[in-house]
Order: C-alpha cells, then structure tokens, then sequence
C-alpha cells in the first residue's frame, strides 16, 4: 500500500479531490494536501510538500500528483529536501492528470500493486481516449 | 469567445475548478457547473447537464470537460436532448483531463481562437509530458 500526496494550485481544489478519494477508495492509506503557500490557498511551497510527504509516508512509497508546473517543479525540489529517513527511489512524482490519474492510482492500491505497478499504469493512462 | 461546463463526479470539486479558472481567467466568459445528480453533490445526469449547457452557450460554442467515464456518457445524453436554437455542431466533449484541460483551454479563450482551435490545443495536451 503506498500513500499520496495532492498538490493543486488550489488548496481548496485539492481537498475536494481528496474528499472524492476517500469516499471512492476501498483501503485505508493516507491522501495528504500538499498545496497551499504560506497562508494563501493559491500556489505552493516544497516546504510544505515536504511536510506532505512526510505525512503521507509509507515503505512500499509515496505518489506525488500535481496540476500544473510549479506543483510539479516544487514537488521535486520537496523530494530533494527529504532526508535519508525517506527511500527516495519509492517516491515518485506521477506523470498523470490530477483528478482522473488520482482516481485510477486509488482504485489499484490495494496492497497487491507497486508504486512501479501504479507509475506504469497511470503511463497507459494518457492514451485513453474519453471520448470516441 | 466560448462558455464551459464543468462536470465532476463531485460537484464540490467542479466549483473549485470553477473558482480556480474564475481567478486565472483575463477574460468573462461564462463556466457553468453541470454536476450533481438529484440532491446529490456524487454523479451526473443528462438534465441537470443540459441545463448547465444552455446556461453556459455562446455563439461561438461550449466546451464540456467531464472527470470520469458517467460525466462524459451523460454529456453526451445532454448534447442530444437540446432543442434546436443551439448548434451542436458548436457543443464539443473535451478528450482532456478535467483540471489541466480547464486551465489551458480558459487560458486560450480570448475570443480569437474558435472552438476547433481550443479542442486541437487540448489534443496536444496530452502527449505534453509533466514530470520530465
């Protein structure tokens, strides 16, 4: 079971995606908020990421997902700031819509799936087509 | 320039989106939340779909963006129950992640790119890699 780490450009948004999460998921792991910049709920900060991740840490990993690029590029730099407590090589940052990459990495963490497992299915993800 | 709709399995997080693209928009157009099922914030239907689509319509067209699978089956429904005042053939189905896809189309929406233009801009979307 792995844990996850939400990092809208909006706080508020990414509660409400943790709110859709914990009602669709089957397992108990952590959804952790990393958003938010000093007291604005617009914007982010690797130091609260990295607090994020802290939170949302357990040994088979942790997936990051992120909306735009400064919660990508500061969720790399909050992965940077970790310490050696943290196995760096089971924390990944996911390549991966917010909203739908959230809601498909949650219905397959169940125990039996890698954070591999998951990286490489949210991948197959984004040559799904919606629509046709 | 073009109105949205905006439909999330959560109708919660549909305003949110709402809310981010209201403050990240330079232009007014209307973003309209077709969410919600009944009383409840959780699903979607066609009617409350529709409606959201006739509130949101603009001459030049509406762009529809859905989370998962039932919010776009159900767009399509609502596409079909409209009468004829509005042109379908201006009513368009994003293929596009529901968050990403709202921030760049919103982005493009200055009134001089067409709705073809935008849904080829968020075809591109997602070949555009976030992580690397």
């Amino acid at each position: 079971m792995i844990g996850f780490v939400i990092i809208s450009h909006s706080k508020n948004l990414a509660d409400e995606v943790i709110k859709l999460c914990n009602e669709m998921k089957n397992y108990d792991f952590p959804i952790v908020n990393g958003s938010g910049k000093d007291k604005n709920i617009l914007g982010s900060d690797p130091e609260v990421i990295k607090k994020a991740i802290e939170l949302a840490y357990l040994e088979d990993g942790v997936l990051i997902l992120g909306d735009i690029g400064s919660s990508i590029s500061n969720a790399k730099k909050a992965v940077k700031l970790l310490d050696n407590f943290y196995n760096k090589d089971k924390i990944e940052i996911a390549d991966a819509p917010l909203v739908e990459g959230a809601i498909v990495a949650m219905a397959i963490n169940s125990g039996k799936a890698t954070i591999e497992d998951i990286v490489l299915e949210l991948k197959e993800l984004k040559s799904f087509n919606k629509v046709d």
